[in-house]
C-alpha cells in the first residue's frame, strides 16, 4: 500500500476533484454547486445531490449577507464548531443560543425541545440572517411559526435537520414555502450538523478555504 | 397534517422504535446494537448498520473504562461538542487537543493535517482512553502508527472518519489489524462527527439518556 497522503490542501484538492467527477451537479448553477460538493464532502455520499433542494437565489444572497457583516446562527454547537471562522467575509458571528439560561424556561413552558426554545430567542438577529439548522427539526418547525408571526426575516435558511420524526416533514415544509427565504434543504431523513455546518462554509469561502 | 411531536423524550422514543423495526441489528449483541441505534439516529439511515464493523468486546470494554473515569479523545471540537456531557458514569473528561499551541508547530513539522498533529498529544493520556476520530482519516493512521511506536493502548477506538480521501484505507487498516484495541468502524465513505459523538453517548448512557 502507499503512503497515506497528509498535505490537507492536496486531500481537500482531490476530494473535491473526485466528488466533481462522480457527483450529478449539472442542475445547480456555480454557486450552488460549491454549496453542494461541500456538502458532499462533508457525508462521504456523491448522491446526496439527488436530495438537494435551493433555491434559485440561495447562494448568491447567503453570500451577499455574510459580505454584509450577517450573523449566522446555528441549532447546535455542533454547526457552530463546525464553521471555519477564518473563511467568514465579515468576521462575522457565529452564534448558538442554546445553552442560554433562558433556553429551559420557554422549552418548559412549551412543552417543546431546548432547541426548538431557543428559535425564539434568534428574533432579535434574524433580520437578513443565514441560518444554519442541522439537528432538530422542531427548530425549523418553530422558525416557520415564528416568521408567520412577524418575525424578521432571514436572509438564507440552511435546513437540513436530520431523523425519523419530523425531520421530513419540517424540511417539506420548508420546501414548499420558505416564506419567500432563500433557502437550501435536503429530502427525506437525512440531514445532520456537519451538513449544515459545510454549507456555512462553502458560502463564505468557496472551496479555496479549509480547515 | 397532524401537529409535529415537540416533546424531545417522545421524539426520541419514537426514534429509536423506527430504527429498531426497520433496521437489521440481528448480529449485534445488545451493547452493540445500543450504539448502532444511535449511530443510525445521528445520520437519519438504517442502512448504516450494514457498513458498521465492531469487535466482539467492544461495547463493554468502553462502557467499563468510562466507569473507570476514563477521558474521551476526539479529533475534532464537532465530536467533543456532540457529547452529552451529562450522560458520562464518571463525570468523564471529553478532550479535544485541536486547538492546542503545540498542534500548528507539529504539522508544520510532519507535513501533515493539524488532525493527525493533535494525536501525538494524546499519548500521555491514551492509556485505557476512549478514542472517537469522525473526521480525519490522517488522525486515525496517525493512531495506529503510535501504537506501533509503542504509545499506550487506549481501551476503545471509535474511527469512523469520513470522506473520499484516505477514509476508506484508514478504517480498513483499523479493522484489519487493531493492535489488539476494540474498536467499532464504518466500512465506506460515511462517518463524520455525529456518528462519532453517538457512539460515545451510547456507550455513555445507553438509549436512556437524550440532550
Amino acid at each position: 500500500m502507499s503512503a497515506p497522503i497528509r498535505d490537507p490542501a492536496e486531500i481537500y484538492r482531490r476530494s473535491f476533484a473526485i466528488i466533481r467527477s462522480e457527483a450529478d451537479l449539472a442542475r445547480f448553477d456555480a454557486g450552488a454547486q460549491e454549496v453542494v460538493v461541500r456538502m458532499i464532502h462533508a457525508c462521504g455520499m456523491v448522491d446526496l445531490a439527488d436530495d438537494i433542494v435551493v433555491s434559485p437565489g440561495f447562494a448568491e444572497a447567503a453570500r451577499a449577507a455574510l459580505v454584509a457583516g450577517a450573523p449566522v446562527l446555528c441549532d447546535v454547537e455542533m454547526v457552530r464548531h463546525g464553521v471555519i471562522g477564518r473563511l467568514m467575509p465579515s468576521d462575522n458571528k457565529v452564534l448558538c443560543l442554546l445553552n442560554d439560561p433562558q433556553v429551559r424556561e420557554i422549552a418548559s413552558r412549551d412543552a417543546t425541545t431546548r432547541s426548538a426554545a431557543q428559535v425564539d430567542l434568534w428574533a432579535a438577529r434574524m433580520e437578513g440572517a443565514v441560518i444554519a439548522i442541522g439537528n432538530a427539526p422542531t427548530a425549523l418547525f418553530r422558525l416557520l411559526e415564528l416568521i408567520d408571526a412577524g418575525a424578521p426575516k432571514p436572509a438564507a435558511i440552511i435546513g437540513v435537520p436530520v431523523g425519523f420524526v419530523g425531520a421530513v416533514e419540517s424540511k417539506d415544509a420548508l420546501a414548499a414555502d420558505s416564506r419567500g427565504v432563500e433557502f437550501l434543504t435536503v429530502k427525506g431523513r437525512r440531514g445532520g450538523s456537519a451538513m449544515a455546518s459545510s454549507a456555512v462554509n462553502a458560502i463564505a469561502g468557496g472551496l479555496e478555504g479549509h480547515g
